[in-house]
């Protein structure tokens, strides 16, 4: 799906091939400016640059390879650039490097960038982990003497390190890597450039750059293709990241003339609604509930990981799927959505979420005062004791949830636009493939619209770097969206509060809202 | 003249005082965004950068100027860049480099970029002449191995050992240089970007470059300020450079609505024609006579060399002028013009320009069959011998001046232009300085029009390289120039033949054509 998304924009990639007429008497132009005017014929273009690496190798390769160039270029703001050359019969390919730079992963993808095939693919932790796990360790690291440096030079010697790496296991050399493109959130990527965070984090949140731009690799410190660039997803602010207008472009929200939705869910849920006319979006705190780091058992998806979870209506005897069908040692937030759901329809939680002991049975617990709930029995658990939650895990889970919905309901509201009019609800990330959708309207996380027009994404970020990659349009389009999007600021008013203490009962105050959803007598 | 040249073009400079309004909640964007916002609506750009350097500076800076900085900009193909940005009130001077890169000589000018004013100059010798003395030598050394990396270090090395001289003993730091910008002839550009020259000297004769365009300092090995950025003004060919292009600029050829002519001579002639509508270009070998390596006694300006020459009509003695006063030693190219010119009108020289035994009387020699002319006597020469010229010499020179002429008309004729329409001739260089127009005219050098049309402009190269620094629309017209401008083939076919024969003769077969010389009986 990914790879289809990626061809799927209309238009041209980056590489021309270009036959030059030879120089004579009579058209006696330069060597440079021959090839630039080509160029510039074929791609419309009003600047073509030629750095100077390229500009000293032009006159014997243009002699050698007959005149007949494969050129890679890449636009900049306000012109264009020539990345590499090659004689157009000369085997090497040309390849493009996508990257999602999350804050705990690094994933990367290596594409050819004339047929656009995937020649290869790693993920690796990102190196800055070392420092801290969070944006906001790294942050006030980074405002030590000496700690930005430290954070840049652990993510370029990672890119390189890993970059090296998956080159070799391709076959290519790095020096065929010609472009590059890097979707992350905003301290994410002030990190890669070496920027300076520290007034993102105090009022009033600036990013040192919205719109870093294309860089040159060699600045950056990549050892890559001697003229090949880095385009850098912009953000919309210090809470607003490229990998969010990464994942716009791989939605086609901005491409659609029907109203759709984007939700990126972690700590911070990021929403975008819009079409083809408009785009609005928003972030806010939705807690750690959905990410996993919630519970004390609370987890990332990986082995023994529960992510499923079914609770049969007559007996309720719990159906728990742990990942690779290890015994179960954690639940991640798809996991926990699903529990939630399930104790929700099976009247062993209330409408405030709170366990309800006579319904529990033998799997209700009262441990130091707190009701808990036996997930999985020490037989069943890897650590040969009781898995469990306790009512606080739940509590945090209904505060996420509600303020999911009323993200979602404040957004929509803004713009007068009704639930049922969003026609596809895209969700980002790999809480978006796991999450079962009936599950989250269930507990009321989401709203209640039919369960097809919810669309998974999968790594967003990722294939919105590929499609810069790929496609010409698709770059202009990241451009349009960063103009074009509205950034609506979530004040947490009155209005804000009332809507969230309406969402954060199960599945609303309103129940009407959820008419799929069969609550339990 | 020099100072007021550089300041006469309309419009503005480099530099740019912005004031901005400090982020808020209200208007939350990045820094960069922010200043480049406020650039763009400044300058009227589409696109304005800043490199990485200044981006990782810019957050501090923003803050400690209190939002007011001093920006040089420079404007590339497609857009503008930022190559240094200042606290407002930050005293150290933005500088600026303007440099004559000549084959012999480089003549450097240290200019600050807001008040224009000169900061200091200096002139060394082109560290290429330890390679060789000539342009063809240099570029069959460039075709050896690692040749072309020596000559572009000799003259980046010369670059930096000079800036960083000429920057000490104004008082300013190599990083407040920001911008530079080099007139050169092709080749000379091109061994200092370090570009392949060899396919320059062979047929269809291609320079790697016509228009090199901005180059960031550091890429080309200079080391002055991190953003700093080089302007290289474009050549039209290999025979026609940008040291051509830059003296269109300062003379305002290409601003008149005049006809007007621009002369530079050298080894080449190289002469252009027109006005604010066209320009018509031609480059032609109008031999060495001119430069002063005609003969054995021929020399570049300098103490004891010949510079002005006059004969008393009746008594045939000659008052000779040696610069500084000092003993003659040898003769430049304007003594030699001046000497040729009394020698004809005195009719010591006849409309050949063979040397007349009876008319020159004891200064009539001749060796080893070779009629030659004592200059200077033994008692007032340097060498204490007498200071002769050869038949040889003179039959050169009348060959340049023939050479040159026939150059001028066929240019003015190939575009219906006769010589009295010339509204300002402008000769370029030392020559320009030196040489008495008079003197031209009675041999038939040049047109005889009348003499206030002649214009020396002394270093109009550097005079341009400056202005580029100093104008926006003096940058703007350089491309202008280089586009609009007709370059001209010089074909020596037939007709060409003929007026070179034509004006072998003193001040040419027809003489109806000078009017103002006083040709003798």
């Amino acid at each position: 799906m990914t790879e289809d998304a990626a061809d799927a924009g209309p238009g041209k990639g980056w590489v021309e091939r270009v036959e030059l007429t030879p120089p004579s008497l009579a058209d006696n132009s330069g060597d440079a400016d021959r090839l630039v005017r080509a160029l510039k014929r074929r791609v419309g273009a009003d600047a073509v640059r030629i750095e100077l690496p390229l500009l000293r190798r032009l006159p014997g390769l243009l002699r050698e390879s007959n005149w007949s160039l494969r050129c890679i270029l890449f636009r900049e703001p306000g012109g264009w650039v020539v990345t590499r050359a090659l004689p157009a019969d000369d085997p090497r390919p040309a390849a493009g490097l996508a990257v999602d730079l999350g804050t705990t992963r690094v994933v990367m993808r290596l594409l050819d960038l004339e047929t656009h095939e995937t020649l290869g693919e790693r993920s690796f932790d990102n190196p800055q982990l070392s420092v801290g796990p969070d944006i906001l360790t790294r942050i006030h690291h980074a405002d030590t003497p000496g700690g930005l440096d430290d954070l840049n030079r652990l993510i370029i010697d990672g890119f390189n390190r890993e970059i090296d790496g998956l080159c070799g296991e391709t076959g290519i050399s790095t020096d065929d890597l010609c472009l590059v493109s890097v979707a992350g959130n905003t301290a994410m990527t002030h990190l890669f450039l070496g920027l300076d965070p520290r007034w993102m984090v105090r009022e009033p949140y600036i990013p040192a750059a919205n719109a870093p731009g294309v860089l040159a690799a060699r600045n950056l410190g990549l050892e890559i293709a001697p003229s090949a660039r880095v385009f850098v997803f912009p953000n919309i602010g210090a809470y607003f990241g490229g990998d969010l207008i990464a994942g716009i472009l791989y939605s086609r929200l901005h491409r659609s003339a029907d109203i759709g939705l984007l939700v990126d869910v972690g700590t911070n849920a990021e929403v975008v609604l819009g079409n083809e006319n408009w785009l609005i979006a928003c972030a806010g705190a939705a807690g750690p509930a959905l990410e996993g780091g919630v519970s004390e058992i609370g987890a990332m998806a990986g082995p023994g990981i529960i992510d499923r979870v079914a609770i049969d209506p007559e007996t309720r005897a719990f159906h728990i799927h742990a990942i690779d069908d290890e015994p179960a040692k954690g639940i991640c937030g798809s996991g926990f959505i699903d529990l939630a759901a399930q104790l929700f329809l099976r009247g062993m939680i209330d409408i405030r979420g709170k366990l309800v002991p006579d319904r529990c049975g033998d799997r209700f617990q009262e441990v130091k005062g707190e009701p808990r709930l036996v997930i999985a029995p020490a037989a069943e658990s890897a650590a040969g004791e009781d898995l469990t939650i306790g009512q606080a895990d739940l509590d945090s889970l209904i505060r996420s949830k509600a303020a999911m919905y009323t993200i979602l309901e404040t957004l929509t509201a803004t713009v007068g636009v009704a639930f049922p009019d969003i026609a596809a609800f895209n969700v980002a990330g790999t809480f978006g493939v796991f999450i079962d959708p009936a599950s989250a309207i269930a507990i009321g996380m989401i709203p209640d619209i039919p369960l097809d027009r919810f669309n998974p994404l999968g790594n967003s970020s990722l294939g919105g770097a590929a499609m810069a990659l790929t496609s010409r349009e698709a770059l202009e389009a990241v451009y349009e969206i960063r103009e074009g999007i509205t950034y609506l600021e979530l004040n947490v008013n009155q209005d804000f509060m009332n809507r969230f203490s309406a969402a954060k009962f199960l599945p609303h105050t309103d129940t009407s809202r959820f008419p799929s959803v069969d609550i339990p007598k």
